[in-house]
């Protein structure tokens, strides 16, 4: 974001004025799912009309290697709730014939993967489009191997999934990770009861053609048959996001290629990232408006994590770039190239 | 506790002296394991010179219907910790190839118990004293229903070992209870992390002749082997309290079915008490002074919950079964007696 405030006002200071036009959107929720984004994207069609949308939120392949990202993982919230016993019980009186709610929530937690890593809810990978192996192995060459992933999470072993790369666990396999869980006593010592309640937050992330909304109704069916009758269990949906996929001959991807050669000095791979970023897919599916996602940030710059930070050297790569790619854009025929429209 | 102050403060008013001498020990940490106890008891064995000891720290049958407790369960309090990353990682840029922590210590704490109901730990029902068939018939013709446990424990539904009643897995059967689970995030929302972190809160209710020490081995042999190599466990042991049981037939216990009948106008059942009080057994085995558990409290007084209370009819029953208990005890000639030791 920063890189491109700079780029423009290095473009400003040198120019008089910008060789595009340019509208800058600010959106404050995308950590929280972005609840009220869709409803101000429809909206405000005329105010966002553009040819192209640029977005840096998202890592590049490494050190001198530049990456534009295509493909984004979509993402589900949901909080799961157990409870059993109207109020917090004595262990000792009543353990042993009350089923504990933390337990129960342990053991459908459990039941939703299978032993190979795989999620092991019906029909979940059902929608989930499988890449040729032409693009399979283009990603595999250029995606960060095995070790190298492990180096930058600091995780002693891979886990997930059979008969994928953990790379592409995290890009083009869906994945349902526990984000917290909570129940009962947690400060210092024991205290001896069966607590009333325990919960947990999860987040699938799922990959194209998965819907949020679908696999909502797959996780709430699931929960519903392995919840036993000895407690209850409360599904709660808390946010929704489509994963998106972009067409790489797109001309402003070309552009920004051409723009991470001039500012990163080698040519950028092309990769899918694991992550979720809301707005891209509506912009697509709401105004048929494709987002060129220039990463500038390095694999290992601890995103969402404590010390979370941003490379010096990226940052200023990161503005040559992106005044190249405004300079560039321009010239790519945008408005016209009949990729404009992205699948 | 009060019940006896204020009996041994009626007898003085009335008498110029007490029936029996009378010593007051007053344990702070109970709740958390009596950690300090024991060296405490075996420094001080002359200082607690006694023939008997008296508590009242569990509950009667019901309303009107007073109870001698002649077992208690032991207690063995862990915590869990499972580890995973070094610090908390992006669930989109990591998620699906790195072991979840929470989903990992939920598949642990699964792993712990059988689909009966069953503590599924190797060897851990080894030393478990089967009951005859005599008192298992006393106790469940004495012990409250399962319809009625239920009620008291505002549950709706029974859960635990298939082939014993509610009341029997409660009292005569070990229970392993989860009293808190926590890691990650747990605020309002969401939160995209893979947490590097998730504990649980444990413990397990033994019974005759289980051995916490040996339990204790036994768990982390578990644990060690259902532990995948892409976690870390740490099993950290923090309380340990062996079960307790009394002789019924002692002069002293004979003394307190005498008084019940003056203090609440009925005799008294014989119950086992699912709850653990460590100074029992420490009584026993270090000084081979047994204990009277003169319940006062009805079973759905919610102890360790919220709104824990104490009905003032049985308080005062309580005064005067006390104050009943102190004249006849010194009668029953518990001194000589050869039952006077317990096993």
């Amino acid at each position: 974001m920063f890189a491109h405030v700079k780029a423009i006002e290095c473009l400003l200071r040198t120019n008089t004025r910008l060789p595009v036009n340019v509208k800058c959107m600010f959106e404050g929720e995308e950590e929280i799912g972005s609840p009220h984004l869709q409803s101000f994207v429809t909206a405000n069609r005329t105010l966002l009309h553009a040819d192209v949308a640029v977005m840096s939120d998202m890592p590049i392949a490494g050190p001198g290697q530049p990456a534009i990202t295509y493909a984004l993982r979509g993402s589900l919230g949901l909080e799961l709730e157990v409870s059993g016993p109207r109020r917090d019980l004595h262990s000792g009186l009543f353990g042993g014939a009350v089923h504990n709610p933390p337990q129960a929530l342990c053991e459908i937690i459990t039941s939703l993967h299978d032993r190979q890593g795989r999620i092991a809810i019906k029909n979940v990978y059902d929608n989930v489009v499988p890449l040729t192996s032409d693009e399979r192995s283009y990603l595999s060459r250029v995606s960060p191997s095995d070790s190298s992933f492990l180096r930058d999470a600091q995780a002693e072993r891979a886990w997930g999934e059979r008969g994928y790369s953990v790379s592409e666990r995290t890009t083009i396999r869906p994945a349902l990770t526990i984000n917290g869980i909570s129940g009962g006593y947690q400060g210092v010592g024991g205290k001896g009861i069966i607590p009333a309640r325990a919960a947990a937050k999860l987040s699938f992330r799922l990959v194209p053609n998965q819907d949020p909304y679908q696999v909502e109704r797959l996780f709430r069916d699931h929960i519903a048959r392995v919840t036993p009758n000895t407690v209850r269990a409360e599904v709660r949906a808390i946010s929704w996001a489509k994963p998106a996929l972009m067409e790489v001959r797109h001309p402003a991807i070309r552009a920004a290629a051409e723009a991470y050669k001039a500012g990163f000095g080698s040519s950028p791979v092309y990769l899918r990232c694991g992550g979720t970023i809301p707005v891209v897919n509506m912009f697509l599916e709401s105004m048929r408006l494709p987002t060129v996602l220039m990463g500038f940030a390095l694999p290992n710059d601890q995103m969402h994590g404590p010390n979370e930070r941003f490379s010096l050297v990226n940052f200023y790569n990161g503005i040559r770039t992106s005044a190249s790619f405004l300079k560039m854009v321009g010239f790519s025929s945008v408005v016209n190239s009949p990729d404009a429209a992205s699948r």
